[in-house]
């Protein structure tokens, strides 16, 4: 990923808040008819590694060895930047449009696991995180469900567990903009149900040094 | 990816529709260290090949010669599914959370363009198409910007098209379930802010051979 030094995304808790904001991953390898990507929900455990699981009729463990690497992608909010919001523009009209996003990268060794109590383990947080956020009240719980319908749906996956290597990350937030300019883009972003990117790019501007 | 037969999607003018909804692209490419990849917008021609461009800094022209192979990935709406959702899950508890999404992988051999009106070309194409959807009634144009600072910009960017030689797309939108638990699922989604997920799921159900 291609990353200019005043977009380098290097605070940890924006990074974790990325990968918690977008969990659905890209997960991308070499395999043996070349570029292989799935998309997977992951979660990241308190030991830093990524988890998650994929069908058993997903070629994925059969294409990767124990330990090989993976790149896994992880994108948060992301919206097109028109010279239109930022106020120097009428001044000078020196702007050109570009694309806010935030973004992390992820070069990871992969090791599948088969055995059912850890299965049972990866869908158990992986629901309890996710249940939680959509029914906070009354969550879904794995032990709702019949055991042997369990046990049939346990042996129809896989989990994998993802030790991460390399991190990169990327908040691509206009920094490189003047306050007013910046702040203009926030504006203009809120007002166009961009709400989510407008308070990223809103957390960047009051965290500059000068206040914003 | 991983397409089970009945989240295939086929149809030309639904996998247009996700293109156009997620035109932050990424493009994954092997390279010299590894795994690499970029997030860039990109829109289809009218020749079927993909054009856009990334910056002179950005090694991706230095690190793939022309003709090279790269994975392009489009993403569209994606989210969680519960099964506290579906109406049968109080009969017979016999299900387990899902995540939903659709997504586009092209395969395509990537060409840099170097020469001035190609980026001009580029540049003017994917600006058009932004500013018609954010600023219908007023959109920049770049006979906005001074012609000096338009060709100092345009000296900073590598303009870029993509020939596809194979597109897989998945729709992954409760196919598989009965009309009413899937029904249940979009009615929660739309009811927590996943309109655009539920309308895709909608469209899904009232498509099926029985009418939904």
């Amino acid at each position: 990923m291609y990353i200019p030094e005043h977009f380098r995304e290097t605070d940890p808790a924006e990074i974790a808040a990325i990968m918690e904001g977008a969990p659905l991953a890209v997960v991308v390898y070499q395999g043996p008819d070349g570029l292989a990507a799935h998309h997977l929900p992951l979660m990241a455990g308190p030991d830093g590694r990524l988890m998650g699981h994929i069908a058993l009729a997903n070629d994925m463990h059969r294409e990767l060895a124990d330990g090989a690497e993976v790149l896994v992608i992880l994108r948060g909010v992301d919206g097109y930047i028109s010279p239109n919001s930022y106020p120097s523009k009428r001044d000078h009209h020196r702007h050109v449009p570009t694309w806010n996003y935030q973004a992390v990268h992820i070069t990871a060794n992969v090791a599948f696991v088969h055995d059912t109590p850890s299965k049972h383990r990866a869908v158990a947080l992986l629901t309890r995180l996710h249940e939680r956020q959509v029914n906070p009240d009354a969550p879904w719980k794995m032990a709702d469900a019949p055991p042997d319908y369990v046990a049939d749906m346990l042996g129809k996956i896989v989990a994998l567990t993802l030790t991460p290597t390399r991190v990169l990350a990327k908040s691509k937030l206009s920094q490189n903009r003047d306050a007013p300019d910046a702040q203009g883009a926030v504006d203009d972003l809120a007002q166009r149900d961009q709400g989510a990117l407008a308070a990223k790019m809103q957390a960047k501007l009051q965290a500059r040094p000068s206040g914003g």
